[in-house]
């Protein structure tokens, strides 16, 4: 397993440490797979975390911020954020009630957020969003025009304080309870695409293919 | 839409006030659909967030506390914490990239923590979150024994300062937008259960009902 440098205290998996994994490319691939990351901060002592939309842009990501920065703009610069992305991928039935556990690969980033304001980058910025949501999405729809662009708050950190952990596998019992006259196993909650509902299009207007072979890498978590 | 009364600041929504919901039906119905939390606390002034899995009992949610705990322990009481869940029920694809958004149910629950700590009271909230996660599961299973009782940690907190926030329908793109040659709609992204996979079973041990016929009320997002 390999390590990569860690900068901060906190970033070490403390808590079952052999489910720690702190290689780039285990972190990027669940931050790319995961569609939403709750977003940590501190608002007056007190802790407010909220769900928003992410997007890893190399070595940064890109969250919409509206909720954190109307406390940004209070502090009048970078804030101490927590990132977490989880996927449930599965239940994990032991022959015991302490070994019932689950299935899942999660990412703790933390970072000091800082509010993209130049109007370039705030477009890049958009630009990712949608085609990390969507990829092929942003060149088939308006871009934003100068109020939204306005009206959007997107912030951005360093991914260089992150860990990742994980759980995959059949359950772990004990020796004493293998015997057990008990079903143990695991329940996989694999996240699937339903059938597009368009909105009152035109006629004629096939579902493009950004839509119909829309798939998130990773997702549904196969290994659950 | 009913409004139960909400006891502290924070609790109110603020971003898109109309997506806010109050009642306490609702809450309830989404921390209950809800498999996984995410737990904000603050250790040393920085955020963190935690993933972790819950229980709504009555009036309470109990999460397993094993980060938090430590900071708790610490601190002698009471740590001020933020629970989040977010169900995500489906993408939502607008003519303009400004109105692309997600179709979710989430739930904000702020609360001071305290540590389960009498081993009736911890006993009874294992067999509460086992039942969550599985209804029927704790009765087949082996119960902890004092050591894996003594090794558990569990939180719980009063729901009584929570909002929810819901998206729900198609895309609200802008009139001026309609006409636009683009595929507009919600893709649906729902949690399926997987086939079960035993674990090294003796011969003859079928998949119990419990297992067979799993569901979570409303995990899937009907209406995305």
């Amino acid at each position: 397993m390999a390590k990569a440098p860690s900068k901060a205290r906190g970033t070490r998996v403390r808590r079952q440490p052999d489910r720690g994994r702190y290689d780039r490319a285990t972190i990027d691939a669940i931050l790319d797979a995961a569609l939403v990351a709750h977003v940590g901060y501190v608002d007056g002592g007190r802790p407010v975390v909220v769900p928003t939309l992410h997007a890893r842009v190399g070595d940064e990501l890109l969250i919409h911020g509206s909720a954190a920065s109307r406390t940004l703009r209070a502090l009048g610069g970078g804030i101490p954020v927590c990132v977490t992305v989880t996927l449930l991928d599965g239940l994990v039935l032991a022959r015991s009630a302490f070994h019932h556990s689950v299935n899942y690969r999660s990412v703790v980033l933390y970072g000091e957020a800082r509010a993209v304001e130049q109007p370039d980058e705030k477009l890049a910025a958009l630009r990712a969003l949608a085609d990390r949501m969507v990829p092929g999405r942003w060149d088939s729809v308006r871009p934003p025009d100068r109020r939204e662009l306005r009206a959007t708050s997107i912030l951005v950190l360093p991914i260089d304080q992150a860990s990742a952990k994980m759980r995959s596998g059949p359950p772990s019992d004990d020796e004493r309870d293998l015997d057990r006259d008990v079903w143990a196993g695991v329940l996989p909650l694999p996240v699937t695409v339903g059938e597009p509902r368009p909105d009152h299009l035109a006629e004629g207007l096939d579902v493009p293919c950004h839509v119909r072979d829309w798939q998130r890498p990773g997702l549904a978590g196969q290994d659950a």
